[in-house]
């Protein structure tokens, strides 16, 4: 099943209205997918409301707007490699905030203190009940889906100042989407990132250093975890420079794909 | 004025519900001390529901339910040079979680993982109004009032882990409060911190390397801040461990006194 959050397009009486939905059809013929619209969260039963949209007439939004975002860094050897840094003894965890995630139909805003900000396409797990200190075997059972993320850094001020809330937390720096699957086994899926079509990042999730079981394991010891949470699983290799005017594109095997134009912050 | 969160007690009819509140009356003389409580948020105009009680009736909760927490680390020399570091160029930037938030009245539970927690006394800003890119001589326009936080870390884990979302961010690793004291100048505040007693921690906030106005332009340079965000703003020297039992408590000139119990995770 995938889950998306969109709100109605003008020229509708509904228009404005933000719902979650459930996304049909086949994505080669995204004219013909529909969205099933939910009252309410999408947590536990999800309850159709009976209202039924195209997908070309809503608009995408983040499909969850995370309490917290606990983000994995360095969990790809290769990547790792490429930046200069050993894969670390103990995953090396950080927070970005809510307010830096968009949607598929919004832009990545170049924020002005930076002039190297850069993609790393990733897998995000969404979180679908509260849960701290979670055994490795019951995990699958915290997780309500996996959806595309773009952990998106400015990686000068990462370099500069030794820990990361200004150059992984600006605004806009995390967009999410396109929807969260919920049928999908994490453990060997491929990841590519592309900007303007060029292809940039490739790898599978099989290449992970401690998988996505791991490292709920590891952050639930620590900390509760809220249904809506979002857990950002690291970066293969191939991170690069993104300019004002590019579109980059996140893609997952088995959910979809994540775009998202660059801009000036306004 | 003081800005409360409450719970009522038992025994009253409105026992359980939760409200904010402006309490009034001389911390001297806590028995003479009341709570009026207000419908809905305190920003902007707060609107008193007409209800008062006696504060000994009430249990404060965490003034605020932060989005999110934003850092500062090593902003005081002394504290820096006492962990053997220098005091960084960049004001050193983090996050804490909203799951870590505690009242003055809950625990501070010892995390299983660690060995070493230590208390971390600080001065805590809370933002008024959403903003970003605040200009230095606007900053007293964004910022609802000042709080007492204790930035509660699992020293151990901070140094073995690259990044602190663990370390700093476990579950009842930021207690926030008494209140939150909306008329005050936080350029020369004396903190301090004790355990069962015993004072530890002392400084003033004229020792802070970047003032108060200068971390919320770094900060809000990067990201919007929500009305109820908390920004913390540095711990003085003489930080130190924590032990099951203790009692820490935080006290910030002019705000009022934070304590709280440090007990085994259950």
């Amino acid at each position: 099943m995938r889950i998306a959050r969109f709100s109605v397009r003008e020229g509708s009486p509904a228009a404005g209205s933000v719902s979650f939905g459930i996304v049909e059809g086949d994505t080669a013929q995204p004219e013909s997918m529909v969205v099933h619209a939910l009252t309410g969260h999408p947590f536990g039963q999800p309850q159709p409301s009976g209202e039924v949209y195209r997908l070309q007439d809503v608009r995408l939004l983040s499909p969850m707007l995370p309490n917290k975002i606990v983000a994995v860094g360095r969990n790809y050897a290769a990547h790792a490699a490429e930046l200069g840094h050993e894969v670390p003894d103990v995953p090396l965890t950080f927070f970005k905030p809510s307010t830096a995630v968009i949607g598929p139909t919004e832009a990545i805003a170049y924020p002005p203190f930076s002039s190297d900000v850069q993609h790393e396409a990733e897998l995000a797990v969404v979180i679908g009940r509260m849960c701290r200190e979670v055994p490795l075997e019951r995990v699958p059972e915290v997780i309500l889906g996996y959806t595309c993320a773009n952990d998106v850094t400015a990686r000068d001020v990462q370099q500069r100042e030794g820990q990361w809330a200004r150059a992984k937390g600006f605004d806009t720096s995390c967009p999410l989407g396109p929807w969260i699957e919920t049928e999908l086994d994490p453990s060997d899926l491929a990841i590519t990132c592309t900007v303007n079509g060029e292809l940039r990042q490739t790898g599978r999730t099989s290449l992970m250093v401690r998988s996505v079981a791991e490292l709920i394991v590891h952050i639930s010891e620590a900390m509760t975890l809220l249904p809506g949470d979002v857990v950002l699983t690291g970066t293969p290799a191939g991170v690069g420079p993104l300019h004002v005017g590019d579109e980059v594109a996140v893609s997952v095997e088995g959910i979809g794909t994540l775009a998202n134009k660059v801009i000036k912050r306004g």
